[in-house]
């Protein structure tokens, strides 16, 4: 009785009781993720987006555990505005996958998705064949508050979803604020699918895409659609051939499709997979893959100076020299010492 | 004797002194420099780039004090890798501004000086006009270890020239590494100085340096040189044309020139100042000069953080840790857990 006093307390004795079958949890949800049991991966992810603090602890220890298991699959991101047919291209890509026997993973990472209560993905209607079949698994964005949080999440989730034999990662992205980079940061090949149009489509392109990107897809090259999306082509092949290549050693370049109808996909399938065997051979895709588990460390690191310096005190002491420093009242040297006087 | 018991050896004695002597010097170093003093720009801007710590807080204080006379200038970024010419461009663009009656000043962001000893505006014989005329300030790299460093005391330097009354203020790099981006960020208008080649020029251009010009201006477009400069020009107007201006509603666009001949110096002469009186016009000027102070603040907050983090034996761990997640050995997660474990 001296040793848990409040054990009679019910709500108590259930709180102490979890924490305990949380112990054991986390080395069996492992094995069942590694084994490939859907419903265990499904709880492993719900674990890594918790935000309790004891989940954090749990979900490391999982994702230690599993880390042998990784690193096996080919992850592909995709990027677009919303109307470019993203949902359809991966129903279409997705299906050419598991005709090949490719176990196939869907993600997505959407930052509004904590306003809107989950927009993409959340309508499984347009991945009705994916959504049923029993090779792929279909998960939603997180819906965190910050975006760093939701790339957290979302990269675990990649590993889980190796660690659970699948050969095929597609990670689904709109593209607000700065997704697009935090997409192809956790993937080998990245892919801008864009939409035809009155041939002014390009003029609104997002600041930097074209250059993280391995390949654009400009969809919907079907009926009288198509001539244009050869112009969109021909346009963005003009941009591609300047700029600096995303990727060591690739020469990005557009391609057409209509994943409505199902042409051209077959064509991106295998443009994806000889992208993968040469920077396999060159020992780029390597490379990347541990520069971005070295990127992710360093942008980890940073989060995390910033959550521990500010507290609501500094956050507020910050605001009030940042308007001083907007009026030109005070130097953003001075102002920074200001913040740090009684830090160090 | 009691008050200082050590001031008989003669070097207590000077550091004493001259610890007082500084205390005076900071409101007479600001008041010389807002005379239009040169020898005392010097010296401010020499104290601006010591990195003894109890400088750096007299170079705070010189900040302060000068604060309310800094703004008016047009600060203009050129870059160019070398051999494009900029030090001529700049006699010739320095000799225009000259003529029509601006004080200016040239300062240099250049990385790669700490290395060199100095290499960009350090060959004064390509601006011998400039380097004798009474209304020129030039004033090479700083020659600090860092970028970050070399960065703040541009920016600082920037401010004292221009409570030193110069009108013009021109700020060069060679593009090595980020500094393109950390010139932007101090200067309203940015120009990139491009050379005409054999037709591949384009190919070589650096990453998301397109998306921070305000012009692109192809020197050496003389003689046998003309044909293959315009060209030039057609290329970059063909990217320009589908990409996200830096500034908001300005168009960027590729114009030629022949600073060695002087012919199309006026004409971007020209062009710079309706960018500056558009800009002024619909606030944009004004917003973005508030928004680089900010930005720099930011910048100045993370450098701190980290600074004060990354003690060395911090330094030594994070490099350890970053081997494991290099090699897989251990996520990214779990290693920050473990650099901030007796952190918090």
């Amino acid at each position: 009785m001296r040793k848990f006093p409040r054990m009679n307390n019910p709500i108590n004795r259930r709180v102490f009781k979890k924490k305990v079958q949380e112990q054991i949890d986390v080395k069996q949800i492992a094995d069942k993720i590694i084994s490939g049991d859907r419903g265990y991966l499904s709880k492993g992810i719900t674990l890594i987006e918790s935000n309790a603090s004891h989940h954090r602890q749990s979900a490391n220890e999982l994702i230690q555990h599993i880390l042998p298991h990784i690193g096996k699959s080919v992850r592909v991101g995709i990027t677009g505005v919303p109307g470019a047919g993203k949902s359809t291209w991966i129903e279409a890509f997705g299906k050419t996958a598991v005709s090949k026997n490719y176990k196939t993973a869907v993600l997505a990472v959407d930052p509004s998705s904590s306003l809107s209560g989950g927009s993409i993905l959340g309508d499984k209607t347009r991945m009705e064949f994916l959504a049923h079949h029993p090779d792929v698994f279909i998960r939603p964005s997180p819906s965190s508050g910050t975006l760093g949080g939701v790339a957290r999440m979302t990269r675990e989730t990649i590993l889980l979803c190796e660690a659970a034999g699948y050969d095929l990662i597609l990670v689904e992205t709109v593209g607000v604020g700065q997704s697009e980079g935090i997409v192809r940061g956790m993937t080998d090949f990245f892919l801008l699918l864009s939409l035809t149009g009155a041939g002014d489509e390009l003029q609104g392109m997002k600041k930097g895409i074209m250059e993280l990107v391995d390949a654009v897809v400009i969809n919907k090259a079907d009926g009288a659609n198509k001539e244009q999306a050869m112009k969109t082509m021909h346009d963005y092949n003009q941009i591609l051939r300047f700029l600096t290549p995303a990727t060591k050693g690739w020469k990005p370049r557009a391609y057409t499709c209509s994943a409505l109808y199902n042409s051209g996909i077959e064509e991106i399938w295998d443009l994806i997979f000889s992208f993968i065997s040469e920077t396999k051979e060159s020992g780029e895709f390597q490379k990347r893959r541990s520069r971005q588990a070295v990127d992710w460390m360093n942008q980890l690191v940073q989060i995390r100076l910033n959550e521990t310096f500010f507290i609501e005190e500094k956050k507020r002491q910050m605001k009030n020299l940042e308007e001083k420093v907007r009026q030109h009242e005070l130097s953003p040297s001075e102002a920074v010492d200001l913040l740090f006087e009684k830090y160090q």
